[in-house]
């Protein structure tokens, strides 16, 4: 049982988040959510996107709430940028960090943004050029790990072939998505195994979905495979878009949860962190989608 | 990764869940339910409690249930008896097996049983004796394994010591419950290693709550350490009587997701077992509290 020290959570909220909520809410409510996440001691928040607005109308302002955010030192504030388009724009209002995102299921890739895998991973390379000229991070996601909602299950070798192309092309750290949350335990075990002989763990983060409630079981998996990131969504934002009403994100509260339990070091405050996901619940109308929230305020 | 081939699922909806629901249901709802179950695949249901109907009204009419049911070969339908009282009522009607319930935690005892832990273990020792000649088996229930609302921290040495106690008094299995659901992964592990000490693995069952979430994760853990029964609840069915809107027992359907992620047989048929969850919560009128259920539901 030899688990990571300290754990890096990755807060997904704010962009991966709200983008799967259905209404947009206002920039001054996402800059909220942001100081508010900031203040609770998350050292890496994903802020918003820069697509357009006629595709992701959540994700609209994103410019505006990279302004208007109180950034901390020793705080990442990142931003999902698809092409070049996106990181240009991001680059403008001084993103420190981007983000891209290919597929391991062909299906998907198709179906999501009209393309192949081959074809996103081609679109990347300008994008990754001027990121590197720029001096800006780039981080890979990789959706669908553990299972597609079109092709079903996806073999682990398909997984780490993504993923290498990532690494290969300059992402410093390639974080395997799955997206809609079919993953078990020991799956996930094996799929990392595999991925891992191309890619040095301490590379990989783990974004997983409780959309069968799996995600905390897959996290320990996980931690006693060596990861030590973990990407989650503030009050389990985002809900899924292959389910209507069922959970999607993994809930940061959770996560840091179960961390604590483990004495894994995050630098999270949990009150803090609590009031933060509860607040944007309110401004959504909706349920808070955190167990450990729940319990804690029903207190 | 040494996990069991196999895993027995002992299904608590219809007793541990029905009982913390806040209506009580007909008898008929309850036989429904139960056959629902046994149609499911399930070879082992807690069908009810012979307890004052006083003090705990959504258990009357267990007597009627057990009358009712269609017992199956093959499938132990058990009661839980409190008392030397309970175990008479519940021969009275062929119960096969029954079980007793005693606490890790002396504050929880006085205040759920106003009784200390060291009385109500002398209380089972007349029932332990008539069970024996009537040639029904018992099982005990540990509660508070890791954590207590009132006492908060339960050293494992504690809840060792009571689950010997159990299990040198007769009971043929002992279920170790985090009643609160505030136990994780790691401590998990740690309180299964020193009750083990004392008591063969296979003896040893889990029985976890899903209030913060961490349910499926230390089911994960304790497949690691070797446990092979767990206690689950249909739908979620029970809530959580120390926290209210949060969620209580884990769900059999997730729990089953797991365990067929892993390979590992349980003899259950997700679909009907769906069904019947769906079923109950109809008629109480509640959200399914299964992830599993929500997700398939809804597609």
């Amino acid at each position: 049982m030899n688990l990571p020290k300290s754990v890096r959570l990755v807060e997904v909220g704010p962009r991966d988040g709200l983008q799967n909520e259905k209404q947009p809410i206002s920039v001054a409510d996402k800059v909220r959510l942001v100081d508010d996440l900031t203040a609770a001691g998350l050292s890496y928040i994903e802020v918003g996107s820069f697509v357009s607005p006629k595709w992701v109308p959540q994700m609209a302002g994103s410019a505006e709430v990279f302004a208007g955010i109180q950034r901390q030192p020793g705080v990442t504030y990142a931003a999902l940028t698809p092409n070049l388009k996106g990181l240009e724009a991001a680059l403008e209002v001084k993103v420190e960090e981007v983000a891209v995102f290919a597929a391991a299921s062909e299906a998907f890739s198709q179906k999501n943004i009209n393309c192949s895998i081959a074809g996103s991973l081609a679109r990347f390379v300008p994008l990754m050029e001027a990121a590197k000229a720029a001096n800006v991070r780039v981080r890979g996601y990789v959706s669908c790990v553990l299972g597609c909602p079109y092709d079903g299950e996806i073999a682990p070798e398909q997984v780490a072939s993504v993923a290498r192309e990532l690494y290969a092309m300059g992402c410093y750290e390639v974080s395997l998505g799955d997206t809609i949350g079919t993953g078990t335990a020991g799956k996930t075990r094996s799929m990392l195994e595999v991925v891992a002989r191309d890619i040095p763990r301490d590379r990989l983060a783990g974004h997983f979905h409780d959309t069968y409630g799996q995600a905390l079981a897959n996290i320990y998996a996980s931690l006693l495979e060596g990861i030590n990131v973990f990407d989650s969504s503030v009050a389990g934002l985002g809900g899924c878009p292959y389910a209507k009403g069922a959970t999607g994100n993994v809930a940061t509260e959770d996560v840091l949860y179960l961390l604590q339990g483990q004495g894994i070091e995050t630098g999270v405050d949990m009150d803090k962190l609590i009031a933060a996901g509860q607040r944007i619940c309110e401004v959504l109308g909706k349920a808070n989608g955190s167990r450990v929230a729940r319990a804690r305020l029903s207190r």
